[in-house]
């Protein structure tokens, strides 16, 4: 179960990871010591999840999502020395904006942090006129946040940056939605050449196997590949007491990545342990984000569970890819 | 974190209480013990949660939801020494009602008691032409239930009176609802100068922050304070996976119960052990009484778990009333 | 097709009236100039239906539901010589109200007017914190209105009047609703010392016949007979486009309304003529008044048609209750 | 009812007109022929309405909706010699495109046409991977149209240009939406330098009066005059028999267009006549093109009847202005 | 606009029938004097519509669906000299039955007739347990109608039996529902050896294009001709307002009816006539019975108008079949 | 709690058993070691539950329900030496079906086997032009099965047989159906003299008391018994956060099992332990086999938990008869 799939990119030595268990047959494995952040690490939370992580200065920082205790949803950063141990700043992130005629920021959800260029985009799920669209901001340093311009108009969800530009031009994933707990959703393709003005949307892919087969949303920051753009997803399947969110993969064309070159058929990881399973939203795999070390092909996937705590998974890239074409839809 | 505020009422120097765990620093924590009562106390209960605890005679009487194994609702008289262990009578309540126009009472659930005056007060979300409703009976021995005029029409639940008459007139709070479950709940005041016919109907509070978003509803007798009538409610938040309910508190004037003093921004506890997240109904904490001593200001909360057992969490009032006026609305 | 059935009352001389058309063997006849009020007749209004008449002075008065082009329900007083010839006031009902504790008047709709002792007492749905229940207001001119207690809690519509006490109390029908387009609906009855504070609360009837088969709400103030009380009412069927209200009638008993002698398996009227099919809300039929001659038997109905125009029905009260009984339930 | 507010723009001596009917005193009034074009008016359509017409050579061009007899939509160039008689072409529009990128057109609905430097742009609803989003196309000759990239995400619908540059972009109000048969919808404002990628979205108005409480949608391109934008529109109510579709109008900032001036609380227009009650949707007036004399400030507006046809309606841009300010939100 | 294409059968020289009006060319057109039943041609119908005719002793039988005044569904015989004017029977049919483990008939709606081998088989939705299925009764007289057992388990709508066995096996047609206003329908074919039992189910065809995109019902029974069985059938599409019945035509395999050779992209006859759009249920057109006339190839199908009363269409047969290949799926 | 009831049928010495735990006084106890098959069982399984076994060869067989990864529901065979540890074939069931109408094979779940005359019979919701109705297949090795005709139309699920016939016609037993989560649902009596015709349908009971107050379903084959056919089933409860499954039972006539005896008005296991409560679907017990012992009473229930896992419980006939007696609805 192996190809000979490579990353394009940086090494990542100090890249947070842990072997596959002994008797484990899995394309992608559980930390043992999961989960790596509680819900109350922070005085304030209430839960912590759905956050994202990224190298930075050698080390590690990201953007988390912390609900308060009124159930309010907020963004804080965070570093870490290790990618295992966090520390989550105690105030949300205060995004500057000096536009006047923007609606200024009032909370938001489900962060995704990329870097592209010379600085960090994070983009969110933003309350905008009270509805869910894109939130886009800048930071060089996980202190100073700058606000731009949503990306869409309502309602999306789950927008993901690629990590450079395609085409010569900005390029994101993201999820049209509804207004509540929409009941449908794939995943399209859209191009901007300023970071403000979107256009040239392509639809990527829709929802398929049952597992994925409520609604779909792009997961962390695609990975580059000698094959294309790894790309790590959740999908929703809707039991008879709810939604089901677990983690699939997908590989998309390099230089089109609308184009789909491989869909795994079945669900790389869905909720089966307790901290999966219990918590404020039960069965729920939700990754945000992931760290990757093209020197040994290594990923760290950073995910969410039960919409409660931050969880680890660790895989190969080229064991994954292998995974992937040897169950395709 | 704390006020000088006071109760007024009378010492209970018996209530059940257990201190602030080392570390602690909620404004409301949990019995290190719970659940008091586990869903198979009696042989025919399929739970039991939800339920009523007064002082009586120098111990400890109560009505409790037990909910049989056709998961029917009943409500079964029960008796303590402690407060923590309970003896709940294997046999439903019987009422009595010598009025042959009322229809006879069929099922009942989520008891409160009040003592007022000369006797115990008992309401309930009662079954009335097979619509909810609040059904009021009294009682002095808690033997003998005598049934009276339900106080409203339906849809209502959430009944809970006032220990004391307030302008010369009996107060109840209550919650107007619809035949299902309600996916929306405001908390109403109305009074009556007989106990069998209700008028002067005022709005209280609504919805509002997330964890409270979807319906609200009165939790124990208020507990009558220098500052306020001091009320413990349940708020709701729905998920993708259903109804989550978490305790909150509020501080209502004292004439004019109807005027929101403080409320406060942040539940006080939120379902987030095993016996509040798995059971019948996942992740439902909702508190329906309250002992109060009144020489120390403590107050032992009785709530139900996941719809399944009675738990138990204490607070001291002045910590309390600090806690709902650090953090407003 | 007749009874012997007479009225209680006093005999009305100048009663509206057309005889039965030429063949015609209904129970209930239209009137042959339809719709009396049409949309416009006052500058401001949209539609006017779903309105109440009454005896005054020896001439009529009443009050009617006048829609404003914002779709704002406004209740308007009216006054007309003969019943059929409306003159409506171009501005709404200013209702006073000298308790700062009851929430002002925003607007409202569907209003009956009982006289009752010494005054006429309006009834209508009432926005109380936005949400529908029953209004009251009295007034002896039709130009002063004075608002008094809301009879019951949020939710509920078309509250009655019985025009005399009852076992000593005043009496009223209403139908308990929801917030929306309410999908369900029965007729209770409630009873109060002092038109203030309200219980004994009975269930009249529910939903049956296909026509009636969603809901059902009491309809003009009961007429008092040798029979028991005659209630015209109105049934919702829901077809696969929508609501159709149609006309029904049933007997209570004098004594204890609550208690149904007669009810008509058939409705009365259905909405068959273009002014009844085709407006704001197509395939509606609701009746609101009724004048009654005691000295012949004579009725005549007044009902919205389409929720956009007023109309007239006449029946002869021995014939409607024979018709009631000849098709009984 | 005037005011001194004057067009900005060109005269148009040609525009078809019919002066008020004698005793009429509303704002907007019918065209008495109504309805102008018939749902049978080429061999294959079901239905013609909501359609799009501009000044085009010295006589009138448009683009009109055809369901056809499977009842899919269809959009079909149509001329005119006076604005009133048009000849609809039998075989729908041929969009090109030269971008094998894009999605290729299937069908779409609710045209909109502007004219805007050197040739028109149409923008509809339009089917993309099954989804509504805004289509977007040009033409100079009302022979060829060449459609190029979809302006949003889905789901959109109700795109509308504005007919010249603003801020040195152009603009565009459009109403994000869901899937079906949308039960929400406010009105938005977008930016675009170069027509393909959009940005910088600001909300302009949402539902409120009881006649658009449902949702909103931009209806004619906006008219420029001396008080600002004049923005027709549709509001929808929500009967318990479907919804209900009205013409509004407001008036919106000349420089910063999601800034709402003023804002009439009444509809202009509402359905009261038998082809705007009775079709394949009752109880529809949808405008979606409006011609404007600046020389003498009259308005005639296109719009759909009952889903069925098309008719016009007529108005005074100063009387319209001077009744939006005299009926203010 | 013609093919080749004849009946099997016999000659029906009686056959109802109006030539198709000058100018016309659809291939259905309407009876110039519809409706041919009105809503009240028993004394007490409500409406009369959906009704199903057969020739009969040389002249017409049929059985009516009479809806009555309690809006309850009933069926009635009725006799026809000419097939235009109809006696429909005062009184409901009374089914015999002497199986005592069946339920006995209460009441069912929409019946279609099919002579086949030595009697008439009546098929009709079937109120079961309360639940719609497919009854089953035999006549030879339209005096005595012996029901034997239904068809299927609930939850079933629309049995329409073939005129003939096919493979030995006596066949219907039926569209599995829900219990309500069913959203969706596709239908079945299905086999017995003895009218009792049946199996060997096939799906023929299910939902498709924008008209009929809701559901699909078969309405005649089958008409044989030399290209297969034409089957005119119901579609539903579901607009902002409800449902919207329209008539569709498709042919069948003759020996394997589950087989659909051709099938009509447009419906053949929508609701546009005030008969259709007004009434007890807007915009409905809802075919339940055809004579042919082997010898002629006319057609004359019988269909209910807005589900109040019956009307009438004509086709030729052989345009019809050409129309279907003409405008095929 | 103990009846003379005996069961027809043969001796199985070696059913898997464990005596009632000291102190329980349950009628239906759970096996100490439960689960008895985990959801990884064989590699490519997510889950395995929802299960049928059967006495083969002296030793055990069945059918189980594997969902994989996919989660796509699949058959698969298993053996057993002794009832507790199985082998599950890691390859789907291949059905061979030579009749090419009928459509092939997809997939399915919820089998259930029945050993009848001289081979098995397995019965599962089969995905019938992707609807849900009874698969029908044979086998008399467990390697070889023969798919026949469906049972029903769509859409049916929980179709189990009688061991036996029964009036000389093969007998089932189903639960009619929607296309979803079915909120609703009955269980219906069907015969059969070929196991192809279905036919004699008969109501047998619906839902009833809270437990089961949203559906019901039958579970294991019935049990024959001196008292009648001992009928272990589900029924459904809704509560604000989805379905609850619990295990009930009843006693049917044995010579027209349509006819109900008795049946126990209390659930007789409910999902309490964290393997019925934590899964993939919570709070979910669910009976579909059962393996009985005439020698000797006992009977083992074998039931999915939490739509995750086997389970094992355990009676004697007996006592569970006695107990369904002394619990009457």
């Amino acid at each position: 179960m192996s190809t000979s799939a490579t990353m394009q990119g940086q090494p990542l030595p100090n890249l947070p990871w842990e072997q596959r268990p002994a008797g484990c047959t899995e394309a992608v494995w559980r930390y043992s010591a999961n989960p790596i952040v509680p819900r109350d690490a922070i005085p304030t939370s209430n839960s912590i999840f759905n956050s994202a992580a990224v190298p930075f200065e050698g080390r590690f920082a990201g953007v988390f999502r912390c609900d308060d205790r009124q159930r309010v949803s907020r963004l804080h950063a965070a570093r870490s020395d290790d990618g295992f141990a966090w520390q989550v700043e105690p105030e949300p992130i205060q995004f500057t904006c000096d536009n006047p005629d923007m609606e200024p920021y009032v909370h938001g959800y489900d962060p995704r942090v990329c870097w592209i260029e010379d600085r960090y985009v994070v983009t969110w799920c933003n309350a905008f006129h009270r509805y869910p669209t894109i939130g886009v901001a800048t930071t060089t340093d996980f202190k100073r946040f700058t606000q731009t311009e949503n990306a869409f108009l309502p309602f999306n969800r789950n927008g993901v940056m690629f990590p450079r530009k395609i085409g010569g031009k900005y390029a994101m994933l993201s999820r049209p939605s509804d207004n509540g707990h929409t009941p449908f959703g794939d995943i399209f393709y859209s191009e901007s050449p300023d970071l403000i003005h979107w256009g040239c949307h392509r639809h990527v892919m829709g929802t398929s196997r049952p597992w994925e087969s409520t609604k779909i949303g792009a997961g962390p920051i695609p990975i580059e590949t000698t094959e294309g753009w790894l790309l790590i997803y959740h999908g929703v399947l809707t039991s008879c007491n709810g939604f089901v969110y677990s983690m699939g993969a997908a590989i998309l064309d390099r230089d089109k990545p609308w184009k789909v070159l491989h869909r795994c058929a079945n669900y790389v990881l869905s909720p089966q342990r307790d901290y999966e399973c219990v918590g404020d939203v039960p069965n729920v795999v939700f990754p945000c984000a992931a760290l990757a070390d093209a020197a040994t092909g290594r990923i760290a996937v950073y995910y969410g569970g039960a919409d409660t705590v931050v969880c680890l998974a660790f895989c190969q890239v080229d064991e994954l890819i292998a995974y992937i074409k040897a169950n395709p839809q």
